[in-house]
């Protein structure tokens, strides 16, 4: 008997170790298959949405409205162009605001005419970078016939390198006009940048802020489902502009999406800065700042379940 | 008789020799002792001013009061930060007013701590010319303490032909916070570059503007009697604004002085550019406009009698 009742004991211990081992692994496919959502707590069936504004940096006007939407939670997230002439009052800010979310909007184009800047590493230093006046070229089709990738490595780590010395800490990558996703020489520096700094970069599966066509990536590395961004062709008037916004948003499936706005007042400055060249420009801005504080637009917000996150969460549900 | 007579012709033909030779000796000596104001046809008793105002290209507030005051004749004359955001819509500026009369404005220094700029020959290229976070030192005695000058060489060369290179017609040079006659080193830069470009530059015999201590300059290379330009001090409002301008101007002898004032509005932009440092700042350049602009102003230059000329004159009267 007593030779039996070993036996059992240790069939029965196996088939434990064996209970064990199954539970382990359904446990572990269960979390890496969980969404991005449910990692951070929220139901599989809740929108996430990044409300994120471009261009901090650019100029004064842009800083204002866009520190202030910072600071009354109209967004949740900006990114910082180095290159521009107004990143120190940003800098500045930042110490006094360490908790936000702030990134880099790597930046290869200077796109308005009468203000203008070059790379923070000097056209001497990057010339497949400049034009023939020196600054970062217009558009991106420039950048992506001409840079030459160390140029591009080396400007870009030190745009990302002047804001942590600024002491900016920063919670993600993305890029001033689609730029780092105009060519596969340019996506292989995003991703590189991405490893190098430990820093999510803003990628969607497909679209503008998608990689170039022929360029696979995985489902990992895709940061945002979709990016709702406004592009040129809505009717100029608070309505319509809302109206498109909440049209786009409304029909989203669950997921992580992010929001991408212009934040700016159509004063004088922001005028003579864009006064060439009407699409993202003064008008639109300010008509992206009054949307976003609308009691509208936060009540559409509210009544539609959107969960508001920043790049920091998305950071936290993707660590190991 | 003949024999006399050849005798006496070749005395009066030696006598109007010397005649001659002793008149044209004389008329060299009176061109050359000619004051400035004669050699440009006005009586030696004329009073001769430039009214300059600095730091076009800073941002847009500036650019649009400095603009609209050489249009409208308030001012004679203006010179250019190159290193600075906006100095593009001054460019363009330039090519639609080819008679405007524009200097380059030197600049080793970038004061302000919001709105910053670096050199345009980049930060790795002039590493003696930048502060720990690349841009240009915020005052004038890091630069004397600091600056190589290869590199001060360097870099105003560069800030000269981005100028030419974008078209601009250049009258003279100056110097951005009176870094040019910081020290012997730099002062020596600045004379070369007078020489180079063959263009005036700006140099009072002492003051502010006259070269640094224990240099010595001739009579000639001092371009103005002297340059009257406000300090810290006055009440700021309209009326001791404008007394204090007419107190300097009032007693002034016969000569050539250049009037420094610094324009911009009192905006949201440049109380953003200078919202710790008052001095120079947003509400002292809005004073300095209203200042050049106002009837009584105009009218009280009319009845001094004052000549106002450009830099493009004074080059004139200089010329050989």
């Amino acid at each position: 008997m007593k030779s039996e009742v070993t036996v059992m004991n240790h069939r029965m211990r196996l088939l434990l170790a064996l209970l064990f081992a199954c539970l382990t692994q359904s446990l572990a496919q269960t979390s890496e298959s969980k969404t991005l959502q449910e990692r951070l707590g929220y139901p599989i069936s809740a929108r996430l949405l990044v409300i994120h504004a471009d261009d901090l940096g650019m100029d004064h006007s842009v800083n204002r409205a866009t520190l202030e939407a910072l600071e009354q939670g109209w967004i949740t997230s900006a990114s910082i162009l180095v290159p521009c002439p107004w990143f120190p009052e940003v800098a500045r800010w930042a110490k006094q605001h360490p908790n936000a979310d702030l990134g880099i909007h790597l930046a290869l184009t200077s796109e308005w005419t009468d203000l203008r800047w070059g790379p923070v590493s000097g056209a001497g230093r990057v010339p497949s970078l400049v034009d023939a006046h020196g600054y970062l070229p217009l558009d991106t089709p420039d950048v992506a016939r001409n840079a030459k990738t160390p140029d591009v490595e080396y400007e870009l780590r030190s745009q990302i390198d002047r804001a942590k010395n600024a002491g900016i800490p920063l919670t993600h990558l993305d890029m001033h006009m689609a730029g780092m996703v105009s060519s596969s020489e340019l996506f292989g520096v995003y991703r590189k940048l991405r490893d190098e700094y430990k820093l999510p970069i803003l990628l969607e599966a497909s679209g503008t802020h998608g990689p170039p066509a022929g360029i696979s990536v995985s489902t990992d590395e895709v940061t945002v489902q979709r990016v709702v961004t406004m592009e040129p062709g809505v009717a100029p008037n608070g309505k319509d502009w809302l109206d498109w916004y909440k049209k786009q948003l409304a029909p989203l499936p669950a997921g992580v999406y992010q929001l991408t706005v212009h934040l700016a007042y159509d004063d004088e400055e922001m005028r003579g800065a864009t006064w060439d060249h009407p699409d993202w420009g003064a008008a639109w801005r300010q008509r992206d700042l009054d949307m976003v504080k609308s009691a509208e637009f936060r009540q559409f917000l509210k009544e539609q379940g959107f969960v508001l996150v920043t790049w920091k969460d998305l950071a936290k549900a993707r660590q190991p």
